[in-house]
Parts: structure tokens; sequence; C-alpha cells
């Protein structure tokens, strides 16, 4: 038995830095890389690139909205084909930017509000989704199961990952419990271990409830933008594999 | 005898337009892209791709520095590592959106302040074209000939197209008149046109004074930034045509 | 009778240009001048200021949201506090560079998406112009009557200019008709002057259907983006000259 | 006897921090907050400016180039037009955040490679300075004695505030070592206050060879951007405060 485990990286824009990607990349099996419009300058990029590739990580392109004031966490309004264009961008540019890296891009996961929105709305999802598969047929898309976006990898035929997180609680449909809830995010390493063993050995999302939603998990995202995010990670990775699962790319 | 005639297009950004590409698309076989960085955003690049594509007008990219305010033509000081990861991320994010329009990006001129630099500059002529070479071995690298451009571009062994400006007077040693001086920018139709077939049947740059400098001429640029703009590039296809020197990609 | 005339202006950026303002400025007396965040580099931005002050046209700040591509057309979500800092941010460098060209702001009206906004949800009407009043309690709040940004300005017991458009028509509830429908923009030079008028004369603004809605209206919005545009602002004032009212700064 | 201590500070930008502004501001007398263009954003603006009232700090503008990826430290070649609009936006906007924490700006410094030019080009230095005065002529312009800096701000008879660093090695004539040279940036804590001590009450720099340049010092620069830079800001204060030399602004 193995799972993936995926993180955000290359988070950094110019001079600023965000998350310890060097311990991090220690630890997981995929990297989630910001590509340009929300996080994550060519120079930022290339460094992140060249680190995954050294590390054996897959590298995937993790684009967002045009909004780094926000970090591409601010709901905008765009239309399908200003969607399309803005992936097939960002894509293009993390391809070019993984070669010269000597590595490739096998993954595609959107970012914050972004992300969001095409859990909800499947016109999003497929916007966001058709031109990465147009930019590259075999790319894998990391998505949240059981939302707009699974629905619309299936109808496009297209590889697919689905995800759970390793630290955020869920509701009786599948999503995620709102941040603002008690007991939406777990801090407890201890807990979470146990958790996504369960979770993976289920072969389904386990609610807060106790319920069981059969789904197919490819990959778990972990955090790594705090030391403790990065120790819950560490934690999370000694606790799979001293149950016997193996931490493998998708 | 054949020619290609180039322009720079999808100068756009955002709401605002540059130029009448639809206009010069017709006169042209080659268009120079923006990418992002001084010009053209994602919606605005795919436009023009689209348009590029299906006029049959080869797709190059355009790019240049990261500065909108200044559209590219104030100079920055980057470093080696800086250029070719903004060459990497531009260049990549253009043939993504070429493929996504039917197309693909065949060469690569640069824009502006950063062009300039690399006419004067090896190291950074060397840090843009290895960039990208790396993306795409066989993409076709634009310049001006007897440049530091030109030098880097043989020691690479890189394809290569030397390029004549339209409406431009060159000193004695191939570089252009500054625009201040008096003759730098010629604006006589019918004087472009005879002035440009002397060029190519001679095979040479022909300076201010009349003295020849032999190189390669590929490719000659044309502006369409003002309607008088887009009546001179129309004027000089039709002198060349007349002259039996047909219009093609080189 | 007085009415004053407004429009958008410096919506340019960089080397792009928007509108004739040159035009415009002859025709309207008050301009309101985008701030550097949706349009309007600082460059942009001076020689706005600097024509505005020469032609006795009313300076206004025009705020709207960070998002050059979008031109601020595109929503945003952002919360209280972010709105409020971008709107003193922008304000602020629209008063320095008022004072710069020799002149000062005098009113403040929000652009784009972010106005629509303000006029449909309270806190962002409030959040924008407390803001506003705290940067300069003496500044004129431009907004449309009859909507959140009227009702919010009143509570902050502000000084309000209520405004009406040349072009659009009007729904029961004081509303702008929806683009998407027909008659919801008015082409028509001859017809706009006397319907402009007798709202004037009415102090209330005639729906579709011929119902007036008492309220205050103190300036009229009229557009410069096209040629066409800046013939139905002349033929307005024109219309309202005739009439015997006078074009002034409110 | 006293001294001011200042820093830069409000250097993050979105979601992303630089230095610990919260230890600093308890060791400095006045704070050069960054305005937007290379770092510092409406909300970070806003947070650092209120931060700065609340422990009485005096507030200064710090502009640079409109260049986030390279934080301002990228030369760029602008026109004195230019240059001066760009500062007069950043100091408005300064100047209204200021208020709305409660406060007001009473100086300005200029940023990374836009102060490098402003040392070295005369027109560099006036264009910044006149636009700053042009906004307020009360402005307290804070720059490198013996050069000119100092030589223009004199010219415009402006109140001047003449600043020497803690850390950095001075050339023969008055001029920084360079970095690439060893000894260039002091380590030491315990040598950097009896240093700073005596070149206050020499009233001069004093250089590497030992030679003094009598100045005018009205400021000592430190540094946050590390716990180890926050470290010797106090090793500074305290040695300075222990040879009676009290810390307050100019």
């Amino acid at each position: 038995m193995k799972i993936d485990l995926n993180s955000d990286m290359g988070e950094g824009f110019g001079p600023w830095q965000m998350g310890d990607d060097a311990a991090l990349l220690k630890v997981i099996s995929s990297a989630n890389i910001a590509c340009g419009f929300h996080a994550g300058d060519p120079q930022v990029m290339a460094h992140t690139m060249r680190r995954a590739v050294e590390t054996g990580v897959g590298i995937g392109a993790h684009p967002g909205f045009p909004d780094l004031h926000g970090f591409g966490r601010r709901r905008m309004t765009l239309s399908s084909e200003e969607l399309g264009n803005l992936v097939t961008y960002q894509l293009g540019a993390a391809q070019a930017m993984a070669r010269r890296a000597g590595g490739s891009v096998r993954h595609f996961k959107l970012h914050g509000a972004l992300s969001n929105m095409a859990c909800e709305v499947p016109a999003i999802a497929r916007a966001c989704y058709e031109a990465a598969l147009q930019v590259d047929p075999q790319i894998v898309l990391v998505g949240l199961p059981a939302t707009a976006m699974e629905a619309v990898a299936r109808e496009l035929d297209a590889r697919w990952a689905g995800e759970i997180f390793a630290d955020r609680a869920y509701e009786a449909d599948a999503s995620l419990v709102d941040r603002s809830k008690p007991g939406a995010v777990l801090h407890d390493p201890a807990e979470i271990g146990p958790r996504i063993e369960a979770m993976l050995r289920a072969g389904a999302i386990i609610t807060e409830s106790g319920k069981q939603i059969p789904c197919r998990i490819d990959t778990v995202c972990v955090h790594g933008d705090t030391a403790r995010a990065v120790d819950m990670a560490r934690a999370l990775r000694t606790h799979l594999e001293g149950a016997g699962i193996g931490i493998a790319q998708f």
C-alpha cells in the first residue's frame, strides 16, 4: 500500500520567502509549485523546480488568480475564457521552468480562491481543466473528491488524483468544515497519523461524525508554512511508514 | 528571392489596445508577440495567437523586462540568472498559448531595452539565448546583424535570422542612428521600398553614407502602432512584390 | 439652473491610452481620475491632473480594485479593512499628484466592480466612504441615488453628489437596466439631451416606464472612450445650455 | 547629546513578511516605511503605520522603484519626470495612510537602487527631492552625507538629516566600502557601539583607515531583517545610552 504526500511550494516572491521548502521536500513526494500570478516569480520558480528535481519530488503546476496582494485567496469573477487563458499561460511557464531545471510538470492543482470556486462551480473547473489538458493531455489533475472538480475531470476523461487534507475535518457531504468552526483544523500530530491511515485503509473520507464517504484517495496534502506544520508533516510520514504505507508519487 | 516581414504584435494589456494588429497581419509573415511582462496579458496573447494562426503568420515569442509602466523600454539591471529565468518563463507561457491557439512558437526576439542591452553586452545576449535554446533548441533567434546578438547566436550554433529595420538609418558600424539625430527615422513610403530592395539585393546593410556592410538579412521589421505605419508596411510589401521579391517566413 | 457633467479620465497606463481626454475636458466640469490600481500610473495621473487644472475642471479621485488585467471591472472579495486601506492609499496618492499639478482633489467616485458592489452592499460603501472621509472630511462623495452608496453617505453626514447616467435606462427601483437587455444603453444624441433635461427639471430619475423617482441630481456622467461618446457628451452639453441649464461644478 | 536611530520597515507584501518590525520598533526612533512599489501594500503600510504611531516612532516615507520582483534593488532608467511622479505618488499615499493611522509623515528616505543612484547623480536626487518638497515643504530629507543627496538638499534649502550606517565601513571619500570587499560589513556588536559613539563625538564619518570626514550626523541606520540584526540594533542602543547619548527623533 502506497500514498502520495503533496504540498504547496515555491510560494515566495522576489525577496520574500514562505515556508521551509527544503525541509518539506524531504517529507513529500509531490510539490505544487506557484506559477507567478499569486506567488512565485521566475527566480523562485527556478530554485524550487531545481530542488524538486534534485530530491526526486514530482513537479506540479499550481496556478492561481493574478493577485499578489491577496496571495490568490480573494475571489475574483473571471470569464471562462479568462480562466482558460490564465491557466494556459501559467502552466506553459511552469513547463518551461521545469524543463530548464531538468524535470517536467506531471500534475496540476488549482490554488486558493480559484480552487475553492472550482470545487463549487463546474464551469470554472471545466474552464481550468480543459485548458490544462489542451497543454498536456497526460497531466494528472489533483483535486478534491466528490466536488465539481472530480465530476468535471471524469467527464473530460482526464487522469485524476483525489486529495485529502491531513489536518482538516470533513462535513457529511465531503466538504471541508469551515475554518471558523471549532475542530475545523486539527493540530495534534498524534491524532493525524492514525486518522489518515484510517481513511486510506477505508478508501473513504471519514467525516467529523464518523461517517465514511468512499472515494479515490491518491494523495494527502500537508503544509509547510510553519515549523510546526513541517513537524506535523514529518510525523504523518513517520506514522504511515510505520504502518506499512509507503510514500510514493501517484 | 524571398524575404520575411516581421512586426511586434499583441502589445495591448487588459482593456488597452496598441496598433492595428488585424491590418498588419495581412502584410507581415512573422509576428513577435508580447509575453505578459511589458505588455500582452493572457487574454491579449490568446487573441493575437489565434489571429496569427488564422492568417498563417509565423508566431514568435517577444519577451521583455517586467515593467508595464515603462513598456519594457526602461533599462533594468538584472543578473544573468534572472534574465535566463524571465526568458524561460515568458517563452514557456508563449508556447502553451500558441499550442492552445493551434500553432507553435517558431522564433524568438527580445523586446525594447532588453533587446538594446543584448545588442551591446554579450553576457546579456547569452543569458537570454541560452535560456531560449534550452526551452527549444530549434527556435530561430531573430536579432540585429553585427551585434553581440549575432556573435552569441553563432557561438551557440543556433538557428539565426538577421533583421533590418524598414524605417531606420544605419551608422557606419551597422548600429542604428540615434533617434535624436535628424534622418534617424525614415518617413517616406516611396523611399523605403527601394532602399530595402537595395539592401536585400546587396546582401548588406547600407549606411547613411552609402557604405555597404555585408550581412545576412532574413527579415525586415515593420511597425503597426499608427495608421501611417501600417500604410508604410503595406507600401513596402507592394514594392518588394513588384520587384519580384516574395514575402515568406524565414 | 446648473448641473455638473463628470467623466472618468486618466484611464491610460504606461504606453497605453484610453479615450480622448483632451476633447472631453472641454465638455465636462468634473473629472474622475484613475489612481493607479486599475488604470492610471503616476505619469498618466500627472498629465491628466495638469490638464484638468489648466481647463478648470474639478479633480476627483477614482479608485478601483488592484486589477490592471481586468481594468477593475472584475469583482474581488476584499475585507472592509482591505477596502479602507486601498481607498486611503489611492486617495492619498491622488491628493499629492493633484497638489503637484497645482490643484486639489475635491470629489471621490468609486470605479467599476468596486462601485457596483458599493451600490449593493452597505458595508462596502461604508468601508470606502469612511476611509475617504478620514483622509478628507470635506471631500464630496459622488454616487448613485437610492443605493447603498447614498444611504451610507447620509449616515456619515458626508457631502454628497447624486449622479445620473446620460446614456443608461433605469429600472423601476432606480437601478440601471442591465446592459444585456435591449434599450439598456441609449445611443441617440437627439434623445439624450431632452431626457436628461426632463430628469433635471423633475428632480427625479425617470425610469423606462416613465415613472419618476425623486432624488437629488448633482451631476451627469458622460463617457469619452470613443469618438462617438465624445460627440454625445458634446451634444448633451449643447442641448442643456440651449435649454438654459449651465454646466458648472457641483 | 542625542541621536536618532532609523530602520527600514513595513517591507512585507501581501502574505509575506520581512524582518521583525515589532522588535525593532522598541529600538529605533524613526521608521522608513515602504510605500507599495518595491514592498509594502496598503495593508502592510496600515499595520506598520499604526504600530509606529503606538510606539511613538517617527514615520518616514521610503519610496522605491516599481519593482516587486527585485525589491527595488535593480537599477532602472527613468526620466526625471517619471522619478518625480513616482515619488509624489508614493509620498502622497504614505501621507494618507499615516493620517489614517493617527500620525503623519515627517521624513523621506529613498530606497535601494533609487537611493544608490541619487547618491551618484545630482539630477536623480533633485527630481526626487523636489517632488517630495512640493508635497510637503517641511519634510525632512534623510540621506548620505557628502553625496549628491546632501548637495541637492542644500541647494533646495531643505530640512536635512545626515545618516550613517551602523554596520558599514567607509572609504576615504565617505562612500560605503563595497559589500564584496572584506570588512565592508561589520558583524561584531561589541565593535559597533564604540565605533558609532566615536563618529558621533567626532561629528565625522571615520573611514576604514581612521581618517575623519566631518559631516552632520543626525541618524544612524540599523537593520531588522534578521534576529541577529535586531540584536545588533539593541546592542547599539544600549551602548549609546550607557555612554550618555540619548535616542530621540531628529
